[in-house]
Parts: structure tokens; C-alpha cells; sequence
């Protein structure tokens, strides 16, 4: 059979403060787009549906309005799983009532011992878990390891093997020699939270959620779908997209077919002058989510506020050669105590920001420093 | 046809600290076996599911419990509201597919105007909304009140009323007149919160959520079914249960099923003395959530504690009497002075709580003042 594979949605993803969920719906819809264009036979959700474990009210409201679509709408029958990012308990809410239209949603370690069967195959639906559910599915204490669960996990689902079908897994952990990017803040890189390749060897294809990259792990049958969007600077790089898996019951092929963000997560390098010259930014996509990498030296008043007029996404800036000394460096503390409250503030926020105060602001400093003085005396 | 109705089952809901999911389960345990027993055609749950907008884990795994069993293993169809109490949102996942297996629950305002056929009924399920929705869906900006919007939706629900049928209206709001007791918190008595009965006269049956005694509302057509336990002291002298309810399309008649509580939410009465001895708790209950009228007037040392250990779920010590005055009133500011430190502290607490300290907290206090007392030497 032919499916899609996708993972770590992470709705509800902030980046740098900035709502995602319009890149999520965009890149939702192109997901769908891929799986009526290559007509496959279902979609697999690899974990990390959602950010957090308690999802905001937005998050929810676009995660089943996807569901929704995907299952109902379009009718494509739907396996997923629950990531480490999902609360469990919080996703199988409908579970038992989601099968009925061929939409699996395993949020349990019980459940993976029951192979989704379609055409010629079985998929394992294996969520993420911790020892402890396995120290007490298998009554055994000696568990202590995602390794030595996952062995127990193996044995039992080869049981259920069917010789004359493909045999599929999907699943929500590092597998040892795969590479992270910064966007798994939660991730134990190697040790004993890793699970080796040569475990997961007996499936035909290891469908993985867990890391944002489709690189992270070269196997011959095994592959992280990645994020359907970068989630940080250091995915910048990185191309998003879903695989599409043929399943042969001797062989398994599988092509990447790619999302186009709705907006990038990039980085433009240049001076001041240069990036707020409209020949300059006129050419590029200044709606996308920048690092700005800025190759002046100089103190420059007002920047982050000039900088966002022209390009509304700034998630950070960076000197590329420093930045120069401030004009007035006050260690001496006699010369502080000479200062006026105005001169004072404006200096303090300088060293801390490396600009200089706006004649607002000055303003507004001179406005409240007279007020708190007024009270002060009229106590 | 004949239905079960019942709300307010708040999930979640703690009394003094206590966790009640035991008896939660318990009760829903008795509403169905009523529902088996009765023969019932479908159970109506009319609003406040949860106790809070984002209920805990424990909650969530109750109540997928229970509309599992309610719902794929009994088979009752449902039909069920969100309540001011439920996240309208959260309580939404999965409800696409709950209508699958003739589970309705609605939680948006729109829902309301497609009724729910069955049998010789028409169900309309209107959830709790605030006035703002009903401006938005009706495009009225004149819409400021509940009252208002009531008005507006009963026009458009009777629109769709057909006329060999009986109507049925499941809403989750306050009816004028009707009498509240304590535990419902959020309520506005009164006032612009409130729907006039008169506006209801069309339905052959309002099934209402909201207040928590069976009694509040006493109408012909229209009943708030109860909360299924007590959940505050004022509902001590309350029957908890639900009502069976038959339609005919001329005639519609109702009858009280009564719940008993696992733990019931009581009250009793007497001296210290008389309460912890044995010939009288043990011809009592006292695994119930007991509020403890004490006759005495004197100060008890370590009283709750006493208490607690012969009646675990203490939900209140009241003195009927009021207390004695303490043996030392120290209003003299010299007098305190005098006092050594470990008796300032003795004062204090038993001013305070009305108890004296037991050797066991004086021994810890005198420890701790020598510590500090040190620490300060130190210094």
C-alpha cells in the first residue's frame, strides 16, 4: 500500500514569540494536497500532534478542525500516535469512536500490540512512552531503559507478525546515530533514552516522529519525516516535507515530497544601511521569520524598532563584528552621582540595549521622573 | 419517548480539599443503572460535564470512561450539552465523530438549530453561551442579555418545530425564580443572567442544567435535574438523582430517580466529649463528608487532629456557642513583652485557632526558637 508520513506537528509552536498556527494550517493544507496528488492509502502521524500537554483553546481549535477535514472530509483513513509533547490522557479523548471511520489515535502502550491492518499491511502504532508503562505492561522490574523496553516491545509485535504482509512501525524516539537540530529542547541526546537501529530491524519501514529533520537518520528502512515546518534558526536549512511510502511486502520504496512554508525561517547579513534601503528589501521576502546578522559596529539608535517597520518577523539580531564601545563608559562613580535623572536612564539604557533613547521616550522618562518626584515630596 | 436527565456532573470537583472522582464514578455507576432499569431511550446531560475549563488528567480519564461505557458499551444514545463550567472548545474533540454512534454533543451556539430526532421527539441542544455569541450568530448588536438572546433562539428553534412531535430544549442557564443553593459559584441570581420560564412555554420539556438541587425550578414543563451528588453543605438536605421522562406529543410526564451517595455530605452535632466516643461514631456513618456542630465552648488542645482521626473527611468545625474567652487576654502591650517566646507563640496560635499547643509542637517550637536564637549569636 501506498501512505503518507508525517510527524511532530507541534500546533500550538510559538517561534520566538510569534503564533505558528497560520504556517500550521498552511502547511496542513498542503499535506493534504500531497496525499490526494499521490493517492495514498492513508496518512501516518508519527507523534508530537500538539506542542504542550495542555494545548491552548487556538491550538485545539485548528488541531480538530484538521482532523476533521483529513478523516471526514477527505476520508483518508488516519494512523497516529501520541509524542512526548502530547499529555496521552488529553488525546484520547474520541479515540474509540475515531476507529470507526478508520482514524487510529494510540495514546497507550497496550494499544501497539494491535496491528492496524490495511491491504498488505500491518501497522504497528507504537506511542511514546516511558519505562515505567513498560516495567508494568510486561511485569518486569528489570526494565529500566527505552532500550530494553523496546526489546520486550519488538518480541511482542513479532508475535503478531503476519508473513505475507509488510510489516510497518510507527513510532516517537531517537534511534543512537541520529542527528538533532536546537527546535527538541526536550531531547536526551544518546545514553539511555536512545534506541538502537539494529532493534527496529524486522520492520519494513519505521515510520519516526521525534527529531524536525528528514536527515537525521540514513537507514534503509527507517526515516524521520521531520516537521512540516522549521522550528528554529537551525533548521534553517533544512528542507520540510512528508515521505511517501510504497509498501511491497519485499520491498519498501519511499520518496520526499516537499512543503513550501507560508513563511521561511532565514537570515539576511548586511549593514544598517544597507538592510533598510528599499532596493535592498523590496527584493527579498521581508515577511519571513529573519535573523538579522548585522555587520556594523556602530551604536544604533532606535534599530530593533526601525528594523521591525521594514521586516515585521525579526526573531534576532546579531552583531557579526561586535559592537563598538559606548561613546561615555561611566565606571567612575562620582561622575554618575553628576548626572541628571534623565542623562542617567538614557545612559543605563544604552549600555543595556546598545541603542540610544527616541525623543518619545526621553519624553516620557522626563514626564514620569517629574511625577515621582511631585509624590515624593508631597508625602 | 423515554429519556434520562441529568447534569451538572462536574468532574474534577473537590469539596474542602477533598477529591470526589470515587464518588463521581459511583454515582454515574447508579445513573445507569437507572437508565438500564427504566428502559430509557437515550440520556440527556444537560451542561457543566467538568468542574473547570481544563479539567486535571485524573478528570479526563473519568469522564472518557464514562462515555465510553455510556455510549460504545451500553449503547445509549447521548445527548449532551456544554455547560459554564466546561471549555466549549476542549469539550469539542471528537464530537464529529461521537454523532457516529448517536452521541450529540454540542457545545457551539449554531449546533442548537439542527434538533436531534428520535422517536417521537424533537431534542434541542442549546449549550451555555454568552450573549456576544448570539450577536455574532444572529448579526443583532442590539443583543445584551441572555434574556435577549433567548427570545431570538427560541424564534428560530421553533422554526424547525414540527408539529406531530414533542419538543425538548436541553440549555445550561439560570430560569427566573428559580432558588439556588451554595455550590454554584459563578452564578448571578437574578438580573440580566436570567430567562423568564414564560419564554420557554413552547417546549413540552426543559431539560435544565446550572442549579444543583432537583427543587430549584418548580414548573410543568421544565426541571434542573440536580447535581447527581451534594456538593456543598447547603445541598445537605437535598435528594440527589435524575429524572425519567416520557414524551408524548400531548402529555409529558416526569419522575424522580434518587441517587445515594457512596459518601454522603452531612452534618452533626454535640460535644467533643460525646463525639469521639466510640458508642457514638460507630453507630454512624463517619466515612461521610461531615460538617461538626460542637456544643462546648472550651478551648480543646489539638482538636482537628482528634477529630480527623476518628472521622477522616472533616469538611467543618462550627461552634455553636461561640468560645470561650482564652485564660490570658493580653491586650497590655507590657505584658507581651514579658511573656517568654515559646509563650507568645502558644498565645498567638491559640487565639488564633482556639486550640492550645500540644507537647509535641511546644517541644518543636522551643527547638526552633534555640536555633534561631543561635543563628543569631552568630551573626
Amino acid at each position: 500500500m501506498r501512505f503518507l508520513h508525517t510527524a511532530d506537528w507541534h500546533i500550538g509552536k510559538k517561534l520566538h514569540g510569534y503564533d505558528l498556527l497560520e504556517e500550521q494550517v498552511d502547511a496542513f493544507g498542503q499535506i493534504l494536497t500531497i496525499a490526494k496528488d499521490e493517492k495514498v492509502d492513508a496518512i501516518v502521524v508519527a507523534g508530537d500532534l500538539y506542542d504542550r500537554s495542555v494545548p491552548s483553546v487556538e491550538a485545539i481549535e485548528v488541531f480538530n478542525r484538521m482532523i476533521i477535514e483529513m478523516n471526514l472530509q477527505e476520508k483518508f483513513p488516519v494512523l497516529a500516535i501520541s509524542g512526548n509533547h502530547d499529555s496521552s490522557t488529553r488525546l484520547e479523548t474520541g479515540g474509540p469512536w475515531f476507529i470507526q471511520s478508520d482514524f487510529y489515535l494510540n495514546t497507550r502502550l497496550d494499544q501497539a500490540f494491535q496491528p492496524v491492518e490495511m491491504q498488505n499491511t500491518q501497522f504497528f502504532l507504537l506511542p511514546y512512552f516511558e519505562p515505567i508503562s513498560a516495567r508494568i505492561y510486561f511485569d518486569n522490574e528489570d526494565i529500566r531503559t527505552i532500550e530494553q523496553a523496546m526489546k520486550e516491545v519488538i518480541i511482542e509485535m513479532k508475535q503478531q507478525f503476519k508473513p505475507n504482509m509488510a510489516h510497518v512501525l510507527v513510532s516517537h524516539f531517537f534511534v543512537a546515530g541520529s542527528e538533532k537540530s536546537d527546535s527538541e529542547t526536550k531531547l536526551m541526546v544518546g545514553g539511555l533514552d536512545t534506541v538502537p537501529l539494529s532493534l527496529l530491524e524486522s520492520f519494513d519501514y519505521v515510520a519516526l516522529g521525534h527529531l524536525h529533520g528528514k536527515n537525521a537518520l540514513q537507514a534503509e528502512n527507517a526515516r524521520y519525516s521531520g516537521s512540516p515546518l522549521k522550528f528554529s534558526l537551525s533548521e534553517m536549512n533544512q528542507k520540510k516535507g512528508v515521505w511517501i511510502v510504497d509498501t511491497q511486502v519485499s520491498d519498501t520504496t519511499f520518496e520526499f515530497k516537499e512543503i513550501k512554508p507560508l513563511r521561511d525561517v532565514t537570515q539576511i547579513e548586511g549593514s544598517f544601511k544597507q538592510l533598510i534601503a528599499p532596493d535592498y528589501y523590496e527584493a527579498i521576502n521581508r515577511e519571513d521569520y529573519l535573523h538579522i546578522q548585522l555587520t556594523d559596529r556602530a551604536v544604533i539608535p532606535n534599530m530593533m524598532n526601525q528594523l521591525r517597520q521594514i521586516y515585521p518577523r525579526v526573531i534576532g539580531v546579531e552583531r557579526l563584528y561586535g559592537r563598538e564601545e559606548q561613546q561615555k563608559k561611566t565606571e567612575n562613580k562620582k561622575e554618575i552621582k553628576a548626572l541628571a535623572p534623565t542623562e542617567l536612564v538614557d545612559q543605563f539604557f544604552s549600555e543595556v540595549t546598545g541603542e540610544r533613547l527616541t525623543k518619545q521616550q526621553e519624553d516620557w522618562i522626563k514626564e514620569n521622573l517629574a511625577e515621582i518626584h511631585q509624590a515624593e515630596r508631597g508625602q
